[in-house]
């Protein structure tokens, strides 16, 4: 059993087809290759009742983690923390380390402006005020810090939705501990082109392959159409050691090739560069 | 109050980060523009208790609409229908209409072939397998049909997950029922290009603007960085006509240049077209 995750993403832009949710697939892509499953996305606007609502339905289902991108900043609507802080029926209050990442931020862009010094406004120290029990995590690209906080076997990660800042924080902070949370523990993935055959005669030969095959999951993927079937299948499996992983998913496809040749169909073969330890 | 709908897109391969969820922001896109609005998008695996379990959530917070994408093929990894029976009680059922419309699609096919006939194997004739009570809709570039059901006051769309399948679907027989619902209202929007104020600065006064225009929503999403600040302000309202949502983001815009200009900050602004009736 791979350790699970949900993503909740935050942000009305997201909701109204401005902002392409670009961030919650680097982060499943990033999760999945460490060996994590990603179990859910949920989507939800820029509201304190709503962002609480989904953390309080993420938290019930007990993944090991829940990671949210969006709504840190200094502006009015930006709610995560406030959103959080009512999930756990907890308080916010000013958090003297966040305040002092804050600060140094500010020193150190004032003197790239040469200006003398940059007040620390409400809003600048809103980006401070956090849940009672979290703690800040240095955002090194921008202003607004990252938070973590624990509920019961939960660990709760909330990143900013600037793609660049929510990658820096997930490198710099995240990684160390979900790579404790899966162990050692490897992923592995290929894919195997198929034309000549439809995606309606393959699935019963894939179902077969797979059931012989049980740790590997094969996808099907259909890219032309049924009168010019071209198919993508995807095969992947997370194991204890990647030279495991990789057996487990060499065999797959061997077996899966010859299906397709004996159905009439031809295959190539990519590889997908693993990011598995 | 526009006409609430939830999206629940449905496939591993969103969760795996392989594919970028677009459906679901062309949807958002679309609704948005049309005047309805989106609460929530919820990404679920392959897997028939989760997608029961997300529908059955989303049905119980009564959108007006809820519309599905994926899991609607031939593949044993089609699972979104089961799902539906599941959430709504019901039993899944072979549908004469659904199977009319597979049969005709393959005979199309068998004749751009040139084969004489292609057999209804059971991976084909599944596809025309819904709930009970629920109606296809011609898919008119795939094989398999889309589903529609009405559940309470719930009208559930279920779309394929192939983007052209999804989009064809949605103008055909998505567009009329949609406009029917939100009847003759429309929306409008426009951006406001700021540089030269920092967003930390802005807040306060995008406050201002925003509470003496309350039915004009406002969003900020820095471009820049704070110490090189460039800010897109997002204004977007809907209204009864074209014409009111109009002068309603006309006066927002005319008040947000003032005050961004009064901190010593320059604009430019950008019209998006707009959809609405």
């Amino acid at each position: 059993m791979s350790e699970r995750v949900e993503i909740v993403s935050i942000g009305n832009e997201l909701l109204i087809g401005k902002t392409l949710n670009t961030n919650s697939h680097w982060l499943a892509r990033s999760l999945v290759s460490l060996g994590l499953s990603v179990d859910r996305i949920t989507v939800v606007r820029d509201n304190v009742a709503e962002i609480a609502e989904a953390l309080r339905e993420a938290m019930q289902r007990s993944p090991n983690f829940i990671i949210t991108t969006g709504g840190l900043g200094p502006t009015f609507d930006d709610m995560t923390l406030s959103g959080l802080a009512q999930a756990l029926n907890s308080c916010l209050q000013l958090n003297k380390k966040a305040l002092k990442m804050i600060q140094e931020k500010y020193v150190e862009i004032a003197s790239e402006l040469g200006c003398e010094t940059l007040e620390l406004t409400p809003p600048r120290e809103k980006m401070a005020v956090i849940p009672e029990g979290a703690e800040p995590l240095p955002n090194p690209v921008g202003t607004a810090p990252a938070v973590t906080i624990k509920w019961k076997t939960v660990t709760i990660f909330a990143l900013p939705g600037v793609p660049q800042e929510m990658k820096a924080i997930f490198e710099d902070s995240l990684l160390d501990p979900l790579r404790k949370a899966i162990g050692d523990r490897a992923r592995f993935e290929a894919s195997l082109h198929v034309s000549g055959v439809m995606e309606s005669e393959m699935a019963p030969l894939i179902e077969e392959v797979m059931h012989a095959n049980p740790l590997v999951y094969i996808k099907s993927h259909p890219k032309g159409s049924e009168n010019n079937p071209v198919l993508e299948l995807h095969l992947s499996t997370t194991a204890k050691n990647i030279a495991t992983a990789k057996t487990l998913v060499g065999r797959t496809l061997v077996q899966l090739s010859a299906v397709v040749e004996g159905a009439g169909g031809k295959t190539r073969t990519g590889t997908i560069p693993s990011a598995g330890s």
